[in-house]
C-alpha cells in the first residue's frame, strides 16, 4: 500500500499550502484528500490533512522525511507522518457490559476499523469467551481503588508488550489516574453517556427519567487529566419520552454508545482527529 | 365545533377507562383520540387524555361537566374539560432577537398555532413594527432589575385586561420573580439554548465552541420556581463541527429555538402537555 | 407472564372503548397500554391495541375468550388474543450477507427480541458457523429459479416442521413465488434499500452515486404478491455526500438495514403492526 | 471586501494543487477555505473550491485573471473567480403556496443569503403584498400550457432587464420548456416533494398516506430538460406515522422544503456547488 498521511499544524501565514502541495508533488505523490482548517484568520493556528499516494514508498519514506524537516523548521510546523502499510495497534478494556466491544469487534472484523487488536483487558471475566473466539488475548486484572497503583503499573507493562498505540475504554469502569492518563496523551479514547441538561454524578439514567428528558446521547473523547471531560470527538443522541422507563433509557443509551463509539474510534485510526487545546478538530 | 378534550388524572386502579369510556359513551361522545400512561404499574398515578366528539356539544357541556363530578369524586381525580371552541389567549414576551416571535407568528398566521395572540410585551422596540403589522396590540415596558416589581405589576395587570390564558417568552431575557411566576403555574413556556455538557452562566456560545462540541440544542420548558428550570415539554439537536464559529453556532441555535418552541407551544395549545412534579408526559 | 395483548379492528361507532374496557375490567384486567386509531372519522374502521395484566392469566383466557366471542360479534369484530408466555417461533432466512443475520442474533441474545429464533435457512453455507455457534439449527438449501418449486416446498415443509410463525428475509436474495407468500400472509418481513429517488432494478447503488443522491435508506415491510412491495413496517435514511464511494454507500445502507429491519421485528413481534390494506399501522 | 472564491475543475494529475496554491501565494493571497474532490483516483476530473483572502483584491483581480490564463491552459482547466462583492442578483418564481418565498426572505433579511432578491415573478396575485412589503418589485404575469412562450418571451426578458443571475421556483407550478432552460443553465433551483418509494405523477401525498410510509422528504435540485429531475443539491426528510393525514402530510411536506431550499440556496449562492454530469458536488 503506497498511500500515507501528513497531519500538520503551524502558526497561520501565507504560503503554507504552497510549500506542502509542491513538496509532495516534486516526490511524485499525488494528493487524494486534503483538509485544512484555521483556529483564526489572524494569528492563528492552521491545519492540514493530506493524504497522498505515492509509489515505491517505503523505499522513498526515509528520504522525504528527511527532506521535510526543512520545511517543518522554515515554518514552525508540528507534523507526523503516517503510513497505510503500518497499522496501529489497539487496546480495548471492558467492564461487564460487552455492547461497545461488540461493536468494536464486528466493525474490525469487516474490516472497517484499519487497525490490529491486539489485547482486551477487563477487570471481569464477562468478555474472555467472545473475546477468545476471535483469536484476541484476554486478560483478566481484577481492579479496584485500593490496588489502583499495582493494576496500572501491570497494564503499562502489558501496553508495552504489546506495543499499543491506542487505548479505547469501551464501558470500563475503573478510574485512572494520572499517571496512567500520562502515558498515553491523546490516546485513550473514552465513551460515556450525555444528557441535555447534564445530569453529573450517580445514576445519571434514573435523574434524566424523573426529569422527563426527550432527548439522551451519548459523546467520546479523549482522556485527560481535567475534571471534567477531554476533547470530545463525536456526539450522538436519540429521541425518548415519557413512556420509556430506566431501562429502556439505558437501552437506548448503548445503542448510542456502540455507534458514537466505533465512529470515534474510526476516525481516529484514520488520522482524521487533531487535539487542539481542549477541543478536536475532525476532517471527516 | 362539536370536539372537546378530557384530561384526567388519579391513583392507577382497574376500571379507569371503563367508567371514562361509559361516561362518554353515555352521552353519545365518540372518543377521536385517546392517549395514557401510568407513572408506575403498582402504585403509580394513572394519566389519560381524551378527544372526543359529540354533537350539540356546547347545550350538553354543562350537564355532563355536572355529572362528571360524581365520577371524579369516586376515583379522586384531577380533571379538566378544554372545548374547541374556546380557543385560548397567548400573550407573547420578547426582546431584541425576533426569531422565535417570528416563527410564532407564522404559524399562527398559517393557522398552525390554535390560539389567539392578543398581545405582545417588550422590553425593547424592536418587535413593534412587525407585531402591529399583523394587528396585534404591542406593549413597550422599559425593564431592569432595579423596577421589577414595578415591571411585574404592569405585566401582571396587562395579563389580566388581555384575559390571557398562556404566556410565551420567546427570547424574553429578563428574569422573573417567583411572584410572578406562582400567577401563572405551568402557564409561562420558555426556549433557552441546551449543550452537551451544559456550559451553564454566561456566553454559553463561546464557551461551547471552545470546547468543540459536536452538537447543539434547545429546550423549551415551563418555567418554574426552581433554581433549575423547569418540566421540559421538548428539546432538539444539530450537528455542528469545529469549522463554525460562534456566530454560526448562534445563528444554527437560534433555528433550532424557533422550530423547538414552535411544537412546545403548539402541544400545549392542544391540551397535549401534562406536568407531573418536575417532568412532563406529551402526548403527542 | 400473566400479560397479554388484545387486537382489535371493527367498523368505528361509539361505545367500541367502552365495552372492550368494560369487559377487561370485569376479568380483574389491568390495562397497561393502550393505543387506538380510526381510518377516518365516518364510516372508517377502528383499530386499538390493548395491554393488560390479569392475575392467573393463563387459568382464565379461555373463559375470557369465549365470553369475547359474543362482543366480537356484536361490533363485527376481527380480533387475536396475544399472550406473553407464548413466544413466537422465527426463521430466518439469509444468503451472503450477514450483517442483517448478525443483527438479530445480538438483539435475541440481548434479550431485545422477545421470540425463539428456531432455524436459519440460507441458499449459501457463510452463515453456518456464526448460526451453529448459538445453538441455532442450520439449513443450507441451494437455490436459484430453475427448482424454486422443489426449493420452496421443502422450506413450507421446514417452516412447519419447526411450528413457525415468522419469517424474517436478512437479505435473502431469492425471489418467493405467491404460492410461498400465501402460505405466510403478513408474516413474512423483508429489508431492502431506498433511495430518492427510487433507482428500481439492477445495481442501485452505483445508479445512487452517479445521480449524486444526498440520502440513502432501507425500508423493512411485510411480502406480498403485488408487483411493487408490500406495507411498510418501518424506514431510516442517513445523509451521504459526493465524496462517499459506491463501496461506501453500500456499508453505510448496511448499517441502515440492520437497525430497520431489527426496529420492524421488534415491532411485530411485540404485536404493535397492524396490516390494513396496503398499508401498516404501528402502535409504537 | 477583499475575498474571492476559484473554482477550478480539470483532468486530474500531479502537481495542481502545489501550482494553485503556489500562483495565489505569489499573489500575496491567503487561502481561508479549500476543499477538492477528485471524481476518480484513475482517469478522472479534479474539482477544487478555493476561498482566498487578499489586500486591494479589487486592484489586482485583472492582473491575476490575466496571469491565470496560462496555468488554465496548461492543465486544460475550466475556472472562475468569483469575487465576494459582486453579490450575486436573484429572481425567485412563485405560485400560491408561500411557504418557500417566505423562507427565502426572511434568511435573506437576516443577511443570512449573500444576494440581492431583485425581483419575484408570479403566476397569481397572492405573493404581492409580502413581496413590496419588503421593498422588492413584484410581477404578475398569468400563465397556463397554451400561452406558455409568450410568458416565457416576457420571464426571459425581465430576466435580462433585472440582469438577473439565479432563477429559484420557489414551489412555481408551471413547467418550463426546454427553450427557458436553456437560456439559464445550472442557474435555476427548483424544490419539490420527495418519497420513498417515489409516487411520480398525481397526488403524491395521498398515495404516500394511503401506502403508509415513515418518511416524507424534500429535494433541491438543478432544472435541466431531462424528463427525471436535474442534479440534486439537497435533501431531507422528516419522520410520520399512520395518525398523520394527508394536510399534516402536506404541512410537514412544506417544513422540508423551506429548509431543504434554502440551504441548497445558500451553498450555490456561496459556490460551493459544482454541477459534474448529473450530480452535484457540495463543498459545504
Amino acid at each position: 500500500d503506497n498511500r500515507a498521511i501528513l497531519l500538520v499544524k503551524c502558526p497561520d501565514k501565507p504560503g503554507i499550502v504552497s510549500v506542502l502541495s509542491t513538496f509532495l508533488y516534486k516526490h511524485n505523490a499525488n494528493i487524494i484528500e486534503s483538509s485544512q482548517y484555521s483556529s483564526d484568520p489572524e494569528n492563528g493556528n492552521f491545519f492540514i490533512r493530506l493524504e497522498f499516494h505515492c509509489e515505491n514508498l517505503q523505499a522513498k519514506s526515509a528520504d522525504m522525511e528527511e527532506e521535510f524537516v526543512h520545511i517543518a523548521k522554515d515554518y514552525n510546523m508540528t507534523y507526523d507522518f503516517y503510513y497505510r502499510n503500518e497499522r496501529q495497534r489497539t487496546a480495548v478494556y471492558v467492564s461487564k457490559e460487552l455492547h461497545c466491544l461488540l461493536e468494536l469487534l464486528w466493525e474490525w472484523q469487516n474490516g472497517d476499523l484499519d487497525t490490529d487488536i491486539v489485547v482486551v483487558i477487563s477487570n471481569h471475566e464477562d468478555a474472555r469467551s467472545i473475546v477468545e473466539s476471535y483469536g484476541i488475548p484476554f486478560h483478566y486484572i481484577p481492579a479496584n481503588k485500593d490496588i489502583r497503583k499495582e493494576v496500572e503499573a501491570q497494564q503499562i507493562q502489558l501496553m508495552e508488550d504489546y506495543n499499543v498505540d491506542l487505548l479505547i475504554l469501551a464501558r470500563y469502569m475503573q478510574i485512572l489516574t494520572p499517571e496512567f492518563v500520562g502515558h498515553f496523551e491523546n490516546r485513550i479514547i473514552n465513551i460515556h453517556h450525555s444528557f441535555l441538561p447534564a445530569f453529573i454524578g450517580a445514576r445519571p439514567y434514573d435523574r434524566a427519567h424523573k426529569r422527563g428528558v426527550k432527548l439522551i446521547g451519548a459523546t467520546s473523547h479523549y482522556v485527560t487529566n481535567d475534571l471534567d471531560e477531554g476533547p470530545i470527538i463525536e456526539q450522538d443522541v436519540e429521541r425518548v419520552d415519557h413512556r420509556d422507563d430506566v431501562a429502556t433509557l439505558k437501552k437506548i443509551g448503548s445503542r448510542i454508545e456502540r455507534r458514537v463509539l466505533a465512529r470515534a474510534v474510526k476516525w481516529h485510526l484514520e488520522n482524521r482527529v487533531i487535539v487542539e487545546g481542549n477541543k478536536t478538530i475532525v476532517f471527516h
